[in-house]
């Protein structure tokens, strides 16, 4: 009797299980069938990047990227739409930005330059020195004072190309561009040039954040990034004559900080309103093209997330809110700001989201979480499967949505397949043609699954 | 004294594995930096695409394609390169495509099509009636022939874009494009438009094999694919005026089988000579664009295994066969003379593998093979792992190396990220600039490496 009554229970939790399942996994396919149909995120972008374009931090155009998402949040009848001022460095391109290399006297050949982001412009008559060719700071640091004082210090680390994942690529090699200047100005150097982050041989110069660091005033010097085919097309004319000579001229400007905003728009949960779930990505982009990967796909897909859920008339148990973080190009400005308020407020975080990776195919997703949260949310996996987004993994790192850490909030990250992103991030050819209005969708169809489970079944 | 030794045993054993285990991990890792640092795969594509073009079966150009593949191969310092003779179906596009809509006399509008492969053309002074939009062959049966009689009909049914695997919705409606002119021209139309198979909107027609079946030859009618965007005006403009006209002018045409080529390149096993492994791709391609994803990727990916083997010094145990199928577009004319000169050899084929997907990133494999084949296949899925290449799936389909189906050879085929395959199949987008370097390069490096293991283990 004990163990017929045993059997039925198992029975029946087990009819009960498999009915939830069979729920969710209806209520993601209609998630999937509603954003591969019907999405607004390629229309969003369409207008972010073709009417309204690179929205640098502290600029015009990021005020109006500002208002042009709180006015489409305001369409999609949420809850509650509002913003956060918070205070963002300026860093100003200015009006031209010229190179060249001076192979005999009265020849010269021009080469495709940017200025990085927080570099120091050149004097208005130019910068011209003789070039060193290192590899590394270990190489730097050995040639020493004497043979760097008075000139050009020109990296020229390429991007490593064996790794899958590009993103490891990246940071095995962006210290280079981001403390380049720092340590070159501390031997003497009188500038540097950084070959661009790009996996790609082509003209585009790839722009990024700089940091003097501690380095006074009076010791800095100008930054610039370099095309790859420029990189290479230097490092082989210093092969033939190591005495020639480089011309920089950039007139780009730090000003003081200036007030900015985080767009934040939500619905209230119906059963745990005070959960709070944040999907997110940073509206500002680089200047050189229109942010479209870089993060206008992670604004869209944030949108779209709700967009989808007012369309399917799907009413969250708990708080979503998406937040457009403003502040310097990865968002952290926009991202402490807001986490300070949170604070403020004793608001709950349980999950944040951030798609920052471009809006390409999505592969799964990354998280920040313990043990047990980690082992919850591999369960979903089976649910990602049929969308071939189910690579789950660990990771650690700053993002615009890190300021949340603590607290048992999970914080998360969409995965992208990465082989392109290198060829767009921080260039012009960061554009709205660069995205694929599918692979855009179907990250946008990814994000709003994984946080209707989360809502659904909490951590 | 009898369990020591088993324990013993199996630390040996367990070294043993463990050791064979990271020596495979290590070559398939020297795979992929050797791919990723020098393939030839990509400039091997440009040549084939931008040198020497759209290749279509039967034509001169696809003898150069044929001469250029043998050269290529013979520069790998293979065992053997040779050619096999494969007679091939022969149809011509001809010299000129036109279409438009006739709103009122007088009054025209032009819209992009192109001629379906295996169409008849129309009069040299083009074909005028009126237009009857249909859906569904079941839509068309239902209209019968009164209404069908002296119209052409527009098959207008859109490519499910809810499938986030797009093969899936292409065999959803290929048989649309296939049999449409066969069963319009039983209900006595006097052409068909097809929409064309192309998830975007956009203005390119796509092209691809139809057939008449068992229609005689002075029933048949001509058949072409209109571009999505013609497609959607088309229709609006039929809604609005359901008797307008529809002008279709084409000079495709088709002519007596020609002589083509296989082309064959080895490495012969060093320890089982007589076990064959087959990598191969269809040189043939449509002539409106390049070919570059169809299929001069699997081309120059099946190229590349072996180029990567004789650069790393690796003997194959197994002898590794690279094969350029000629015929019909899917290659399925020069696969089942390749399987018939096979068999009458007495050729043991281990495995055979097909790259017909496009250059785009790798995800995985799917295979034809029993259910012990498939277990034992399933055990490597770790060693692509760090690739993200480990989606293994069981298939079943024709191909250019179905033919050699049975005897315990095991099919198989690279699967790739689907999203953007349809923004080029068949059309004049299908060029070399639509493919990226590093997703072709991690194409042939997947496919190298799945070799690599099938020439270790056997199956």
């Amino acid at each position: 009797m004990k163990y017929k009554f045993q059997i039925c229970f198992f029975i029946l939790f087990f009819n009960a299980s498999l009915s939830q399942d069979s729920i969710h996994e209806g209520q993601i396919r209609e998630i999937y069938d509603y954003a591969l149909n019907n999405a607004k995120s390629y229309e969003w972008l369409d207008f972010l990047c073709n009417q309204i374009g690179g929205r640098m931090a502290g600029t015009l155009n990021a005020e109006r990227a500002v208002r042009w998402g709180k006015n489409e949040l305001n369409k999609l009848d949420l809850d509650k739409v509002y913003l956060q001022n918070v205070m963002v460095p300026k860093w100003v391109r200015g009006s031209f930005e010229y190179a060249s290399i001076i192979t005999a006297p009265g020849m010269s050949i021009n080469v495709p330059v940017c200025a990085l982001g927080g570099s120091i412009p050149t004097p208005s008559y130019g910068l011209r020195a003789q070039v060193v060719e290192v590899k590394s700071f270990h190489e730097l640091e050995s040639l020493g004072k004497e043979k760097i004082k008075g000139k050009f210090v020109f990296f020229n680390k390429a991007m490593p190309k064996n790794l899958v994942d590009t993103f490891s690529a990246y940071k095995n090699i962006v210290d280079i561009r981001y403390q380049g200047a720092r340590k070159a100005a501390k031997l003497g150097a009188v500038g540097v040039i950084v070959r661009s982050i790009n996996l790609r041989l082509d003209d585009y110069p790839h722009t990024g954040n700089m940091s003097y660091g501690d380095i006074p005033n009076n010791m800095r010097v100008p930054a610039a990034a370099i095309s790859t085919n420029g990189a290479q097309l230097l490092s082989s004319m210093l092969s033939l004559n190591d005495d020639l000579y480089f011309y920089l001229k950039q007139d780009c400007k730090n000003y003081p900080e200036v007030l900015s905003h985080n767009i934040i728009g939500e619905i209230k949960g119906s059963k745990f309103p005070k959960d709070i779930i944040v999907i997110g990505g940073h509206l500002n982009s680089w200047d050189l093209g229109d942010g479209a990967h870089d993060d206008g796909a992670g604004i869209v897909q944030s949108m779209e997330v709700l967009n989808i859920f007012r369309q399917l008339n799907y009413s969250p148990k708990r708080t979503i809110r998406v937040v457009m973080f403003t502040g310097q190009k990865n968002g952290l400005r926009g991202g402490k700001r807001y986490a300070e308020i949170a604070k403020q407020n004793n608001e709950k975080h349980l999950f944040a989201l951030e798609s920052d990776v471009g809006g390409f195919s999505p592969r799964g997703f990354s998280f920040e979480a313990d043990n047990n949260q980690f082992k919850n949310i591999n369960n979903w996996q089976n649910y990602f499967k049929p969308y071939q987004t189910d690579s789950f993994s660990l990771i650690k790192k700053e993002s615009a949505i890190s300021p949340l850490r603590g607290n048992n909030t999970v914080l998360s990250y969409l995965r992208t397949d990465s082989q392109r992103y290198f060829d767009y991030h921080n260039a012009a050819t960061d554009v709205f043609s660069s995205v694929n209005k599918r692979e855009l969708e179907l990250g946008a169809a990814s994000i709003a699954s994984l946080i209707y489970l989360v809502d659904q079944y909490g951590l």
